[in-house]
């Protein structure tokens, strides 16, 4: 599953969207799904669903991480399935890269209509995760770019939580937050007094499988 | 893999403590194991975990919670194993009650030596993890009885952060939480005035796999 933000279509704002495949086979043929499929023996987890999405979107994530395995026993009409979901967050260039076609579609995370199998429950779940993240991690600077302005953390932070910060409290708080590094740049191009860049030097999250000393 | 609180022999002060599993068969037959073993197509994932926990160590613990899959190419010398780990913590009184005999022994969790396959890692990952919930979640009073005295929930944080805390802060940072209650009794028993118990209000983790609504 992948994340990435795009400009909601009315406002602009940015939004949480995310890529999904349309079934062409039963159960659940035709409805849309998120991109999965059999791990094979020679594959580790995050390769295996790492290839999912490149296959599926051409993409090649630099932040994955494993979500959660869903096990319930009826979660497929045909077979018992237990299928590890691992979850990708993806900066807003790298997303406009993402191929399309007509059984590969960017969706808004918080409309998406009926989808296969359990797929609402688990990306329910996610977005569950993904609030909880926000709240203390660093988990929102992998959807901005290397440099970004505070303004622009903050649209990420009401885009993930659905509801509008204060933004004098909210830069106090990112301000202080030590992984937040201020630059000698700004942004340029606006109307205004051009604001000024950050970056985040924090280390990426810890993935067991993916730890050098095991 | 459960964890319960029990005194360390020495010092009498509660520490990490986990029941192993002596392996009987190759591979790495002799060395000790955590509980395990292979999922039924009839059983949901947490229902498996507790199977085993309940076949090897007679315990039924009531906090539960997915781990992590592990799914490294080499985590057996003889077949491709994805391992869906799952946690208990149980109070001290749970943990008295527990089945030990030649085969199933309580180690300190920091004091294991070589276990079989990648268990030393995966236990790692596993008090990794309950450092980092420690900071700001419920997850000691899980490790407690009904009712605690702020003393006892600061030696919680010590045994799992191994490391002393300073009393008056932690007593003002635990009675700053909203979920600890204060109750009108007091502990019996000791030399010095009897310290107040408390109480958690908190609700258990949210484990996807037992929401009622999927």
């Amino acid at each position: 599953m992948i994340f990435a933000l795009r400009p909601s279509e009315r406002s602009g704002r940015p939004t949480l969207w995310i890529p999904l495949v349309r079934r062409i086979r039963e159960p659940f043929k035709g409805l849309w799904a998120l991109p999965g499929g059999p791990l094979s023996h020679t594959e580790s987890l995050p390769d295996a669903a790492l290839r999912n999405l490149r296959e599926t979107t051409g993409l090649a994530p630099s932040y994955l991480e494993q979500l959660y395995a869903f096990g319930g026993l009826h979660r497929s009409p045909t077979q018992r399935v237990v299928s590890i979901v691992y979850w990708a967050l993806v900066q807003p260039t790298e997303a406009a890269l993402a191929d399309e076609s007509e059984n590969v579609k960017w969706f808004r995370a918080d409309r998406l209509g009926e989808l296969a199998f359990d797929h609402n429950a688990i990306i329910d779940y996610a977005l569950w995760r993904l609030r909880n993240k926000m709240a203390y991690g660093s988990i929102a600077y992998h959807l901005l770019g290397e440099y970004f302005t505070l303004a622009q953390v903050r649209e990420v932070y009401e885009a993930v939580l659905d509801r509008e910060l204060d933004p004098a409290n909210f830069r106090r708080h990112v301000k202080a937050t030590p992984e937040i590094e201020e630059t000698d740049q700004y942004l340029q191009g606006g109307k205004h007094r051009p604001p000024r860049l950050y970056r985040f030097t924090g280390r990426p999250g810890l993935d067991p499988d993916n730890r050098s000393t095991p």
